[in-house]
């Protein structure tokens, strides 16, 4: 890299808009969206979709509920052409559902695309060719005047191609390519030529699409350009104007909204964010950040795994760990500190009635993109008690009780360090068991008990095996837990006092299980918790002192 | 999904900022740059890194530039505490790097991190809580007064602990945690109750940090909610306010951008975007779009294949293929247009002599990131002659003339289409040497040749192998290739017209080969094309004459 990068790089010219509206408007509905997942994704890919893929690509798109689809570029060869044709003759196009084709502006390319459309009741046919500055010096060696002409002329032929073609409901899409990097008043200027040639109609408006071909600026400055295009141009009310921002700052999203709180109207993009280079700007985003404000997206992603599995298998490229809402990572907190938090809201949500989604760390529902919450918190060496609390709660129905979730987390910790990876939740409770359950080498393993007298002053007798003898045991006390540790005073165990003690049911009806949690302080002041788990609630009970005995 | 969903989600209120500046703004420098990967990137990955990555991680950082690095959070466990005191006490910290480490505002948590620094020259310890009415209500159960409070009492054990390590030139950073989602005034309000603390002065300031601990609005909301706050803060000289935005919307790179208009001074990041979720704002690609626009941002990626490569070893997650700047597909073209662009692109950038990069579809020179330019272009069966030639031109060194790269284009289409999948150069060089190059099946084959006679009329005389059979022949012409046309026309070959005819050297030196290109036309009318290579320019003619006669 050059230390002074200004010798060979020159900032991008900033738009003299000081009235901007944009910064104050905010996105209120849903865009028209147009997928160029088959023609600018496709053109990118390593391997271009073959047949069977773009058929399942197409079906995807009609399901996810995109209306408008751009299918391809026909006059790039017999692959394109074949497949497009072969929607339209085999009625595969949804009623409701659009197709668009691209074609440069040369009357053999326009001719050969809407030949490749030939039967369809409606279409989009696209028509572009580069304006900027550095196109019209360096590719075609062309004035603005000839560049405005190749315009007209694809224009013309545009018109004359549909008039041959009348059975078919025409729409007319021009893109000014490389918009961002052009003269404003140039990308104007043919635009309305290209107005004059298809006199377009408030009932049938003509599309210009303003693609940042490629994004050169931050994104304030693609709305600029978008805002004065919108405010400048002839006849506002029969054009639409259409968004296509690419993302080689990795700001194509911001783009897109801030272009659209600058007055477009449809977005061009693919899913997931594929396309040439960087990629379009991904449609997933930005439907989900509209759902996220309560704005009906008109897409649906209720089932996003399957729009990953079928978008990974066409394209051949992954859906990154990190990507906004689809990622296998985007659900998951494995710090302490979120999880407890996490942990916490559902909880709250739970308690609410306003049916308001506001948990802490998840912008959106996981449950509202056909997601679990399972998923949500995974434990490393990061994660803290609320953490392990959730996962022993989600997979084995224990609810610790929160002094003891602390101590727990602790042994987690260590094992997370030891192991250097994330800890899974069979490997949580396997620790659980290994810690508070009974083992081998425990000093006091339960046989069996009894439990008799009047309320208030109860008598324990039991049968426990203390360092691998059998012995008897009895003890008094106001209750049975209180009893134990009285029986276990006249042993060699332990002195306990009980500080806590907690219990609830696992699960439900006949098979219920009970867990109990007791925390007791030795003579010396140590804290010791024990856990006792058993079908019979009274014996889960007497298994917890035990469990608090060997452990002290 | 909910097909309404602004039952469950709603719009994040607007600022209320109609004098903002930050939309006519752009940036002019670098800010200052923390890396958080050891601490935000760390604890959201599925296995953290052990000593061996972290050290690997660090050192990392410090080529890169990154004077401001976030290790860890002390007081989260055994790895971090003993990674953090062991760079301390060995020294590893180079002299113009500050590291930084994250504490929770309880006592322990924070008198274990300054710990975690005894022995450092110069640390920044950062100070959290949340403040925003999401965690006050749902996590904490707490008031306003009682989050400030707990903002000024670890305000205060900062301020002692550090009068208690007074060897150390200790700064501090505070995060009102979750700022983007708290109400403006309160995070302005414990702030400076922080401020009031910590006594910061223009000389030693205070860090601000101001997280978008949760994307939740389109990046322009962050913006004014930075302007608000550098607009508000009381001793603004004794401030620097840093950004930290995260990705949830994919819009964290624009929301550091425009926080950057709005006047903050530093950036919180992760090298490629990592961190929790979907990530913290990426460091990488926000440092080379300042770069991009000629504006030095003080990080050197001269060699981002090494970084990439460091950074998946210790993070165990993959650059994206289409990761701005970095993934393996952003400086590839498969698209003809985009092909013949660029190459005339090249072609220009050569010529002129400003220095300027100006090259179509490529924000970046890729020599500028250590790549090269070889990979530019690549070829699929959506690629056109621009993308063809420069593969032939890169890897043979043939210079082909425009409308036979057209012609040849039509056959790599041909095999892209038959192959559905990339043609790599090996693909393209054998499909040119069976379409062109001598073969067993041509019906004419050179065996030798003399040629004689004056300037202007001149006798070739050919032992040719026709059919399988050796034939002398002869012709007469004003130049060897009339003189072999003519001799073929003798034969039972086709009579053919050259239209065009060039010839350039492949390579220099005693190995250099020469490359000819003939244009003939047939009697019916027919263009043929032939190529012919061989050490000497003379019989490189010949050889193309014959390789049209054999293709017609």
């Amino acid at each position: 890299m050059l230390r002074d990068p200004s010798v060979k790089y020159r900032p991008f010219p900033t738009i003299d808009l000081p009235d901007r509206q944009w910064p104050g408007r905010t996105i209120t509905r849903a865009p028209r969206w147009l997928s160029t997942d088959m023609r600018d994704g496709n053109q990118a890919l390593i391997d271009p979709m073959d047949g069977e893929k773009k058929t399942r690509f197409f079906e995807l798109l009609c399901k996810v509920g995109v209306k408008e689809i751009e299918v391809g570029f026909p006059s790039a060869g017999a692959t394109e052409f074949d497949f497009i044709s072969g929607l339209v003759q085999q009625g595969k196009v949804p009623d409701d559902v659009i197709i668009q084709v691209l074609t440069q502006s040369r009357r053999d390319l326009i001719e050969t695309s809407f030949e490749s459309l030939r039967g369809a009741p409606r279409a989009i046919v696209h028509l572009y060719n580069a304006v900027s500055p550095a196109w019209r010096e360096v590719v075609f060696k062309m004035t603005r005047d000839e560049v405005r002409e190749i315009a007209i002329t694809g224009a013309k032929v545009l018109r004359d191609c549909a008039a041959a073609q009348p059975d078919t409901d025409w729409l007319f899409e021009y893109s000014p390519e490389t918009f961002s990097t052009a003269e404003l008043d140039f990308s104007l200027e043919v635009c309305e030529a290209v107005m004059d040639v298809l006199r377009p109609t408030p009932e049938k408006p003509i599309i210009f699409n303003l693609p940042a071909t490629v994004e050169c600026a931050t994104p304030n400055v693609y709305a600029d350009q978008i805002e004065w295009f919108c405010r400048n141009i002839r006849n506002r009310d029969s054009v639409v104007v259409s968004l296509h921002p690419h993302n080689d700052r990795g700001t194509g999203v911001a783009a897109a909204e801030l272009g659209l709180m600058a007055g477009a109207d449809r977005v061009e993009g693919c899913l997931f964010g594929n396309g040439e280079r960087t990629g379009n700007c991904d449609i997933v985003t930005l439907a989900l950040n509209m759902y996220t404000q309560g704005v009906d997206p008109e897409l649906d992603f209720s089932d996003i795994d399957q729009v990953i599995k079928t978008v990974e298998y066409c394209n051949a490229i992954p859906v990154h760990p990190r990507h906004p809402y689809a990622g296998d990572l985007v659900f998951t907190a494995f710090s302490g500190s979120h999880q407890d938090a996490i942990k916490k809201g559902f909880e709250a949500q739970g308690k609410r009635n306003d049916r308001i989604w506001n948990v802490p760390y998840l912008p959106i529902d996981p449950a509202d993109l056909g997601r679990s919450y399972e998923a949500v918190i995974r434990v490393n060496s990061q994660s803290g008690k609320g953490g392990v609390a959730w996962v022993l709660e989600q997979d084995k129905g224990l609810k610790l009780p929160k002094r003891m979730q602390a101590e727990f987390s602790k042994h987690v910790q260590g094992l997370a360090d030891e192991t250097s990876r994330e800890l899974n939740a069979a490997d949580i409770w396997g620790l659980f068991e290994r810690v508070y359950l009974p083992g081998e080498k425990d000093r006091f393993a339960l046989v069996d008990y009894e439990e008799s007298g009047a309320t208030g002053s109860r008598t324990f007798v039991g049968r426990v095996a203390i360092d691998g003898e059998e012995r008897s045991i009895s003890g008094k006390g106001n209750g049975l837990i209180s009893g134990v540790i009285d029986a276990l005073a006249g042993t060699t165990g332990p002195n306990l006092d009980v500080v806590d003690y907690s219990e609830h049911a696992i699960g439900h009806g006949a098979d219920a299980q009970a867990a109990a949690y007791v925390e007791c302080r030795t003579e010396d002041g140590r804290t010791i918790f024990g856990v006792g788990i058993d079908a019979d609630i009274a014996t889960a009970s007497v298994r917890a002192v035990l469990s608090a005995a060997n452990r002290a």
